[in-house]
């Protein structure tokens, strides 16, 4: 059952804040709405030391907090105070398998990404009384997060630094999704999101981490066999015993529901579709963080989207890991995103 | 039912050339093995103007013949003597469908690349008493086959081309293939390869064809639609009427007995594993050509091996159709092929 992966020994000592009944951009409302936040660091007297980081498509505030948040990181909570925040549905905020009884697992409403934005806002306006952000970030679809505020709440942030993510959505990353969600969906065991057990979508999962075998990380990594060094024998027995084991406890109706909302993720709503006027709204200081070797938010269009962007820069990492190297397995991952976002954390705004 | 598309009307009028009971490398036997082949031009009397081009995963000797061979290429039956070889299990030459009973369907024995490069050797020996190729080459699992022709035979050909494929798989490659393999056998339709038709296996085909929209082409093919001059609307409908259209009508035993052998290319099993010794027996000339934006048989990995073959060139070629641009949707891809190709043809051996 899904208690058994998300909960607080798992996740961390996360905190449930109530942000009210919550009615959705598709259509629909959230009854209750709770989003699962951790904090880190004391936030100022006059509210202006917050920096908000939002989560990515399976992962929790657990992983930002093991990996990105520290006295020796640049999200260091002897200066800031540190937001971090789990998005609708991902197993710790409201979402399928702990829902109200009318929307519970299969019937759960679609969500958007502008959704999570509109949601945060209210907690960071009237839970924390925040007015202004220091720093919005994510990686993936916390990037499609950060792009989102950024457009619609330009004037609340001081900078943004988007990670590996699209502000606007590719086909090609669409398709790779929907590689995703067929291995649940089409999986008999599925029954439109009654299944039994998590135990009995563990084919589906272990098919769903396969892929992210193939498109997450990318060759080189499988050729200079990185994986050794986190004491995995070859290529199979990493993808086995991480990738799929990584997967296998999780939820398949909140992946489905991520999935769906990282599909269509777009700024461009905001302005009638036209993508140059959306980009075009942001006043922050904005640093572009797409991952190199990443084959899916791949920096070829990360880079269209940057030039769009008025006072941004062009801030790349280099990771063999490709897109899954935002977990920080790459030892030269966190000293280069570190380096980026103090830099942008001292540019004058 | 497979001859519904495996046929003469939708392949070209090829010919069945039996080898005779074919031993396997892995065990077991084809009783009355047959090559389906087809020829362009006249073999001249001395034998001495032969090329081979082999065929890659889920495709025929047709394609090749559409788009390679003609007298405004390099494949140039005016000048050469060209024969296409189906590969083994591939749904023209023998294969689950059309075999013996007592390997049917589910039953039929694994096959390895070399099994084919040997039953080409028989075809071209025995069958067209051949002794020498001026070229040999193929594409994918072509290439595959072309890198065994010349690690095995070194003395059999006087120039070899092999495009987007390697001598030696790797293991996201593998694991790549695994993923396509995956979409039919977990599929409740597939019964252990006794499915009842190939309609009953459409899901499982759709899924397969879905893999490959994201891996076999690349983000930059849908960013710039280029789909859109094969008269598509938009990717989704590119994917659909397209990829997926094509994998649909085809034998998923057929494609996993391919699938199978193509995660197991490796020409170091003629040296004990030692792929240096392998390439090192080459002697032909090779012009290695990668595809620049493929994703899975990546040019890192290709260039490692080219520099490992003697009096062999690099010869990459680009295209944002990635991998499958080796159908020729591209109207700049044959033309670098055959520039290419005539510039190997026109080397003095």
């Amino acid at each position: 059952m899904p208690q058994n992966y998300y909960n607080r020994e798992n996740h961390g000592n996360y905190e449930l804040i109530p942000v009210g009944n919550f009615k959705l951009a598709e259509g629909g409302i959230i009854p209750n709405l709770e989003l699962a936040i951790r904090t880190f660091g004391t936030l100022n007297e006059d509210k202006s030391n917050a920096i908000l980081m939002t989560t990515w498509f399976s992962g929790t505030t657990k992983i930002l907090e093991d990996a990105y948040v520290g006295k020796d990181h640049a999200l260091n909570p002897e200066k800031y105070f540190i937001i971090l925040v789990n998005q609708i549905g991902n197993g710790l905020s409201t979402s399928p398998w702990n829902a109200d009884e009318s929307i519970k697992a299969g019937k759960f409403p679609k969500v958007r990404i502008e959704d999570d934005v509109k949601a945060q806002y209210k907690l960071l306006t009237e839970h924390f009384g925040i007015q202004k952000l220091v720093l919005v970030l994510g990686g993936s679809m916390g990037a499609q997060q950060t792009y989102e505020w950024a457009v619609r709440f330009p004037d609340f942030m001081e900078r943004a630094a988007p990670i590996a993510g699209y502000a606007k959505n590719t086909e090609h990353d669409f398709i790779f999704t929907k590689t995703l969600i067929d291995t649940i969906t089409m999986d008999p065991a599925y029954k439109e999101g009654a299944y039994e057990s998590i135990d009995a979508m563990k084919g589906a999962l272990d098919r769903h981490g396969d892929i992210w075998n193939v498109v997450g990380y990318n060759p080189e990594m499988y050729r200079i066999e990185a994986y050794k060094n986190l004491g995995f024998k070859d290529g199979l027995d990493f993808g086995k015993n991480f990738t799929m084991k990584y997967f296998e406890p999780m939820d398949p109706n909140t992946l489905l529901l991520c999935a769906w909302k990282w599909q269509r993720g777009d700024v461009s709503r905001n302005t009638n579709g036209d993508l140059k006027a959306a980009l075009g709204r942001i006043k922050c200081k904005m640093f572009c963080m797409p991952i190199l070797q990443d084959m899916f938010f791949v920096t070829s269009d990360c880079k269209l989207e940057q030039e769009m962007i008025p006072n941004s820069e062009w801030r790349p990492i280099d990771t063999v890991w490709g897109h899954l190297g935002l977990f920080g397995m790459d030892p030269n991952y966190m000293p280069q995103v570190d380096k980026i976002l103090n830099e942008l954390l001292a540019t004058e705004v």
